[in-house]
C-alpha cells in the first residue's frame, strides 16, 4: 500500500525493506558464501569474482522472481538461477560453484538478518532524536506544573519534565533492548537442506566461520533455521517499543484535547487540517503513532505462533515471517520517526496547563492537605475529614481551600500559611525533580557510552 | 512487498487493492456525490459532467498523493484538492462544489466498501470453484477408504469423501456468511464532518439516499463513522474462512506427508522443488495458504481492537483500519486462490489410503469389535477386553484379529464370519454415507439458489 | 482468579460457567442420549431411569475429576468412569449403556453449546437494558448540544441524543447477531470417535435426531467435531460486541474527564474512590469495560487460531478452546453486565455540554459560517475566507463571530442575522434528529419483535 | 475453571497465583512499607508490629474483598481497609499508618513483581530438568539416524541427537531470558498517587530505597507505574518460551504419528486413553502444551496492546494486565512443567527412525549423490542429473541406487563403493557432532555458572 507508506512508515528504513535492497541482502549472501567457501578451498578462487561481479540486484528480473516464488514457494529458489545463468554468461565454470553447499533457508534467514542489521542504526537514531528532545523538555519543564490524571481524573499536581522524564526513562529502556539485538539477533543463519551442512561433509563450521566473518555477523552454537526465537525476540523488542510510543502520543493527544491544550503538534502548511473544518488542528502525527502502534501487538502476537515450526523447516510458519518481521519493525520505525520530528517541536503551554490546576476549585490539592493532617490524626481519620471538605466544596462548588478556611475541626491543625503552603502546586512535587535527575543522568551516561562506542 | 505478492495473494483481487484502484473508488464516490447532490438540487446541473470527467484515477498524480497524506492525515484531503485543481483547469464554477458537504470519512469509508463489493464475487468465485471440486471429490471417495485420525493417531477407518463433505460443509458456511455482507456490509457512509450532516441542512437524508442509490449501495439509519462493527464483522468473516483453509491445508500437509502419502499437491514444471533436494515435492500451495492464514486472526484482533474509535472521528483505530482490512480479504483471497487452483487437482492415493489401514495391524478395527462386543458384555467391559487384546497384540507385535481369534473369552462371543465382517473397513464407515448426501445435498441446493441469483 | 470476578464479569453468567454447571451440562448430554438411545431401541429403555438419576453433578467428585482430566487429556474420559461407577451402584445392567456410542468429544462440544445456549438470555437482557437505557438517552438528549470531537479536537456542534443513538444503532445490530447465534451456533455435536457415528450402525442419524430433539438443538448436516466455524464464529460475534462496548465506555470516560465534565458514573458509597486522593470519583464502570474489552480481541484470535484442527481431532487447538470461549463469553458479558446497570444511572451535565461549545470562542461554528459563504463563493474560497478568519481569531484570542463581523469582505456576505443563527448550535445539528428516529423506530420494532418472540 | 488447572497448568506455579498469595504479597508491601518508614523515621517504630502481625492473608475476608473490588475499582483500595480495620483492633495508633503514603499501583504492582519473583524460581527448575533431559538426549542419540523433514517431505538424514541439539539450544536462551528478568523485572514500584511521592515531602527516594532493600528487589530511576515496558518485557519472555515448547510438541507429535512411530509419549496408567478406542494411546503431555501455549501469543498481544496506559493511571490497561500476566505465566508454566515431566521418559524407537529411512527407496540420499557429483560436474549439472533419477525412480518404483546404478552416466563418476558410502545415512550427518558438541559444551557452562551462582 505505497499511497500510505508516507503515512505510516520512515523513508530510509523502507529502502532498507525494498524488494532491491532484500534481493541485494541475498545476493550479499551468495557473494560472500563464495568468498567463505574459496577461503576453505571448497570452490575455486577463480570463481570468486565472477560470483561476485553478478551479485547486484540489478541484475535481476524482479516482476520474473516474484511470478516464480508462487510455485518454487520461497524467493531463493529462483534468484539463484537467475544469479547462475548471469554469471553461466560471463564464466560458466563459475556459475557451477552459485550458492554452493546452502539451503534457500540460510540465505533467507540470512538476508533477513542483515537487513534487521541496516535497519537497526537507523531506528536507534531516530530514538536518539526523540531522547535528546525528551530530556531538553524534562529540564526545562521541571517547574511547569499540571494536574496529573489518574483514571482520566485530575489527581494531583505534577510537573511537566517529571512526566516527560518518565517517557524518556522507558525510551533508555527500549534504546538498552534494540542495542542488545544487535548481538543477539545478528546472527548467521547457515545449516544446509536440514541444519547439518552435510553438503559440505566435515568443513561446514569452518565455512560457516568464515562466511560470519566475511558478513560480519555472530556465529551460533548450531544452525537455528528451525528455532526462530532470535527473530521472535527482534519482534518482540519492537512491539515493547511500540507500547511505549502509544502511550506517549495517547498521552500527547489527550494533553492536545481542546478542553486541555496543554499540549499541541507542530503546526505546519498543510498539516492536520480538515477537509470540512478550517479551524481543526488535528494531532496528525499522533494519529498516525497510534494508528501504526495498534497493528504491532498482534503482528508480533502472529511472530510468536509462527514459532511453531514444525521439524526441519515449517509449512506456513517460515513463510509468515517473512512479511510479519519487516512489517512489524516498518510500523514501528514509522511510529519513532513521526515521534522523533514531532518531539523537538511539541508546543507546551505552560500557563494553561498551570490553569488546568484550577478546574477542581482546589479539589486537586485535596491530598496535601490531608497528609498534612494525617501528621496529626492519622491517615484514616485525616482521609476522611478532607473527603468531606471536598463533598462539601463539590456541592456547594466552592474552592476546597475555603471550605477549609471555614472549619474550625481543620482549622485547629492547618493556619493561614499552612494552606497557602498546602495550595501551592510547587511545593507538592514530592521528589519530581530528584527522579528527573535520575533520569537525566541515565539518560546522560548512556549518550556518553553510545558516544564512545561509535567514535 | 510487492515481490511476494503472487505466493500470498490473488492477482484480481491484488488489483481492486491497487493504489490506482483505491483512488478510483474515491473518486466515484466524489463523482456520485455530484450527481446525487445535482439531483437534490443541492449544487447545479452543470456541475455534474464537469466533476464526473475528472473523476478518473489517471488524473491523479499518486507521488503527491503520498506524501501529502503523511501531514494531511489522510489520502481524501489531498485528493479532493487535486481533483478540485483538475476541475478548476476546465470548468472553475464546477470545481467550487466539489466533495459538498462531505467529509473525508464519507468519502474513505464508502471507498472501502466498494472495493470490498468489488472483491466478494471474486472470492465467491473461487469459493464456488473449491466447492465444485470438493463436491467432485466427496462424491467420489464415498468408498476410499483410510484411517481417521484423532490426536495425529489413527483411530477408526473412515473414507475420504467423507472427510471431504466436512471440508465442504464448512465452506458453504463460509459461502452464506460472505453473501451475507453483500446486505450487512455494503452500506453508504455519509455523515458530513461528525454524522449529522449538518452542512447540508435538513437535505441530508435525501442526499444520502440518492447517493446510495446511485453508488447501488444500502442506506444505514444513522452514519456508522465512528461505529465500525460492520467493518470488523467483514473481518471476522474472512476470519472464520481461513480459518477453515487453514484447517484443510493443514490436513492436507498431513496427507501428503512422505510416511503418509495419501495426497499431493498437483505436480507441475518448477513447482516445489529445493534448491538443495532434487526429489523433493513441497506442499507449496499448503505452505502459502498456511502462512497466509496464521497471519489473518492476529490481525482480525487488530480490527476489533480497532473498534475502540475514541467520540466522533478515531485517534488511531480508524487509521489502522485503512491497511488492516484490505489485509485481511487480500491473504484471505490469496488462500483461497490457492485452494482453489489446487483443489481440483489434488492427487489422491487411494491404494495408499487403505494400505495405511493396516499399519495398526488391526486395531484401528478395535472399536468396531468393542462395540460388537458391547450387545453383548456391556460397554465397558467390552472396552476392557478389547484393550486387553490390543495391548497384547501391540507387545507381541501380532495382528488383533489374530490375538482375538484366538482367546476362547473372545471367539465364544465372536464368529470367523463376524471377525471377517469387523476387520474390514468398508463396513465400519457407520452413516458417512448419509452426511455425505446430506452435504451433497445442500450444496446442490445453495448453487441452485445462487446460480438462479445470478442468472 | 474469583477474587476479580465481580470486577470483570457478571454474575449469573458466571453461574453458568461454575464447573459444578459444566459438569452438569455433561451430565444433561449423557441423559439425553441414554433417552435418545432407548427411543431409538439402541439401549433398553430400563436403563434410562438408573442413568438419568445419576447424571447430577452433585454425584461427582470434582477434585478427583481434575486430576484425572489432566492424564486422560480432556474431562469426560474420568467423568464417563465416575458416571458409569454411580450408576453401577443401583443398576450394573444400565452401567453398561452409559455414553453408548458418543466420543468425548460429542459431549464436550455439545455441553459447550448448551452452556451457550443457557448464557445467551442473560447476555441478551443485559443487552435489552442497555439499549433501554440509552433509547431514552437518545430521545431526551435531542436537544443537548455539546461539542462532537474528531481527532480529539472539537469540531462541530452535536446533540447527546445524536451520539447515544449511534450507540444503540450499534447495540441492535449486536442484539440481531446474538439472536442469530441462537440459530446458528445451538447445534448439536454427535457423531462418535471419528464423525462417522460407526458405533451405532446406520443408526446414528436417528439417534442424532432423537437426541437434537431432546436437548432442543439444532441438527447439522455432517458432525462438526473437526470444523469449529461455528463456535468461532459465537467467539466473533462477543468480540464485536465488545469492540462497541469499549467504544462506549471509553467515549464515557472522555466526556468524564474533569476538563470536560459532561457524563458522569453513577455515584455511590465506596464506588470510584482513591485510597490516597479523598476527592477522585473514578470511572470505575468504564475501567472495568476497558479493561475486559481490551482482551477480548487477543482471545477471538486465539479462537480462530484454534480453527486449525488437525484432522479428526485436533492436537492443541480443540483443548485450547475450552477455556478460550467461555472467557470471551464472561469478559463479554461482564463488561455488558457493567454497562447495563451504569447506563441507566449516567449523569449528564447539559449545561457543561453547552459551555464546552463555548471553549473555541466560536470556532466550532466556522463550517457552519463556511457552508453559508459557500453558496456564494463556491466550496474552496469559502473555506479558504473562513480559515484565514480562524486564524486570526485564534491568534487574537478573539471570539470567531467578532472577527468575522468586523471583516467587510464577510459581512458583505452575512448578515448580523445571519451570524445569530451561524452561531447558535441548535441551527447546526443537520439530521441529528431524524436520524435518531430512525434508529429510536428500529429500536421498537426491534423491542417489539423480541417481546412477541417471547410472549 | 480450576477443573482444567491441572491439564493446562502447574500445581507449584498456581500456589503462587492463588487468590490467597496475591493477598499475601500485598501484605508483605505493607508490612515493609511500615518497616522503611520506620526506619526512616517517617511512622513510629512502635506501629511496625502491630502492622506486621496483622499483615497475613489468614486475617482477610477474601468474599468481602471481592465485592468490593469490582465498585472500589481495585483489591487494595478494600484490603487497606480490612487491615487498617484488623491493627486498630489491637492498636489504634498503629493503624492510622497503614499504607502511609503509598497508593493502590505501588501495592498492587509491587505484588505482582513480588509473585513474579516466587514463580521464576520453580519455572528456572523445570527448565533445568527439561534441559537435563533434552542434554541425555542429544548425547545418547548422535547415532540414532531419522530422516529430516523439511515441509513435512523426508529430506535428508540427520540424527535424533541433532534435532534433540536444536531443541535444547532455544532453551538455554529461554534460560538466560528468564534468569534475566530477574535483574530487569524485579523492581520496586513506589510513586505514590502520581508518581511523585509527594505525600512523603522530599522523603520520597529514601523510603523507596529502605522499601527496595527490605523486599530485596531493585529500585528504578524513577516509578513506572504508567510505563509498563518491564511487565511486557516479562510477558514477551515467556510469550518466547512458549513458542519453543509449543515447536518441540509439535515435532513430537508428528514423531509420535502412528505412520511414523519414532517417539512416544511415557505410558502410564489412565493416561492418553480414549472413551471409545481401547487402543488409543493419545499424546496427552503435548495436546496440553500445545493446547496451554496456543493462547500464549494473543495474551503477549494484550498485554502489549495494554501498555497504552493514559497518563498517570490507565482506563483499562492497568486493569487489563492484572489477569493476563499471571494467565501468560501459568499457560507457559504449565506448559513446562508437563514438558519437564515427559521429557525424561520419552519413548525413542531407534530401529523404527532407521526404517523409516527406507520409505523413499533411497530419494533422500539424493543430495548426497548430488553433492558428490557436483565435485565433478558443478552444482546445477549434478543437480538436473539427480533429479532426472530421482523422477525416474519414483515412477518405475525403484531404488535410487538401482537407478543410478545402472546408469552409465552416473557410473562413470560413481564407484560401487562411492554409492555404498553415499547411501550410507551415518556417512550424510555433516557436522552434526559437532553441533551437538557446541550446544552441550554451553548446557554444561550454563548449569555450572547456575551451580555456581545457587551455590
Amino acid at each position: 500500500m505505497p499511497l500510505l507508506d508516507e503515512f505510516f512508515r520512515a523513508p530510509a528504513v523502507e529502502r532498507i525493506y525494498s524488494d532491491e535492497s532484500f534481493v541485494q541482502a541475498i545476493l550479499d549472501f551468495e557473494a560472500a558464501l563464495a568468498r567463505a567457501e574459496a577461503r576453505a578451498g571448497i570452490i575455486p578462487a577463480a570463481a570468486v569474482p565472477a560470483i561476485a561481479a553478478k551479485s547486484r540486484a540489478e541484475f535481476i528480473n524482479l516482476p520474473s522472481l516474484a511470478r516464480a516464488a508462487a510455485s518454487a514457494g520461497n524467493l531463493a529458489i529462483p534468484l539463484v538461477k537467475q544469479l547462475t545463468a548471469a554469471v553461466a554468461e560471463d564464466n560458466p565454470e563459475a556459475a557451477r560453484f552459485v550458492h554452493w553447499g546452502a539451503t534457500s533457508q540460510d540465505v533467507l534467514d540470512t538476508a533477513a538478518v542483515l537487513q534487521l542489521r541496516a535497519a537497526l542504526p537507523l531506528v536507534l537514531s531516530d530514538l536518539d532524536a526523540a531522547a535528546e528532545a525528551l530530556a531538553v523538555l524534562a529540564h526545562a519543564h521541571r517547574r511547569s506544573v499540571l494536574p496529573a490524571r489518574t483514571w482520566m481524573q485530575q489527581a494531583l499536581p505534577t510537573s511537566f519534565g517529571f512526566i516527560v522524564a518518565g517517557w524518556l526513562d522507558a525510551l533508555l529502556r527500549h534504546h538498552e533492548r534494540l542495542v542488545f539485538l544487535q548481538t543477539s539477533a545478528l546472527v548467521l543463519q547457515f545449516g544446509g537442506a536440514v541444519g547439518t551442512l552435510a553438503s559440505l561433509g566435515k568443513r561446514g563450521p569452518e565455512v560457516a566461520q568464515f562466511l560470519a566473518e566475511d558478513l560480519l555477523l555472530g556465529l551460533p552454537q548450531i544452525p537455528w533455521h528451525s528455532h526462530r526465537d532470535r527473530l521472535a525476540e527482534v519482534a518482540a523488542t519492537f512491539g515493547l517499543a511500540a507500547g511505549t510510543l502509544a502511550k506517549i502520543a495517547h498521552d500527547t493527544s489527550l494533553h492536545a484535547q481542546t478542553e486541555v491544550q496543554e499540549l499541541r503538534e507542530p503546526v505546519a502548511v498543510g498539516r492536520g487540517g480538515s477537509s470540512t473544518l478550517p479551524h481543526k488542528q488535528n494531532p496528525v502525527a499522533c494519529a498516525a503513532i497510534l494508528a501504526a502502534t495498534l497493528r504491532v501487538p498482534p503482528l508480533v502476537s502472529a511472530m510468536l505462533s509462527a514459532m511453531d515450526h514444525s521439524q526441519q523447516r515449517a509449512m506456513g510458519g517460515w513463510q509468515a515471517e517473512w512479511e510479519i518481521l519487516p512489517e512489524i519493525i516498518r510500523l514501528t520505525a514509522g511510529a519513532l520517526h513521526r515521534f522523533a520530528a514531532m518531539a523537538p517541536h511539541l508546543a507546551v503551554n505552560v500557563p494553561k496547563m498551570r490553569e488546568n490546576l484550577e478546574l477542581t476549585r482546589g479539589l486537586i490539592f485535596a491530598e496535601a492537605v490531608s497528609m498534612a493532617l494525617s501528621e496529626k490524626l492519622g491517615r484514616a481519620e485525616a482521609h476522611r475529614k478532607v473527603e468531606v471538605a471536598c463533598r462539601a466544596a463539590q456541592n456547594a462548588k466552592r474552592h476546597l481551600r475555603e471550605v477549609l478556611a471555614s472549619d474550625p475541626d481543620i482549622t485547629s491543625f492547618l493556619s493561614e500559611a499552612d494552606l497557602d503552603r498546602l495550595f501551592d502546586p510547587l511545593n507538592y512535587l514530592g521528589s519530581a525533580d530528584t527522579f528527573i535527575d535520575q533520569v537525566l543522568a541515565t539518560y546522560r551516561a548512556s549518550r556518553a557510552q553510545n558516544g564512545a562506542a561509535q567514535g
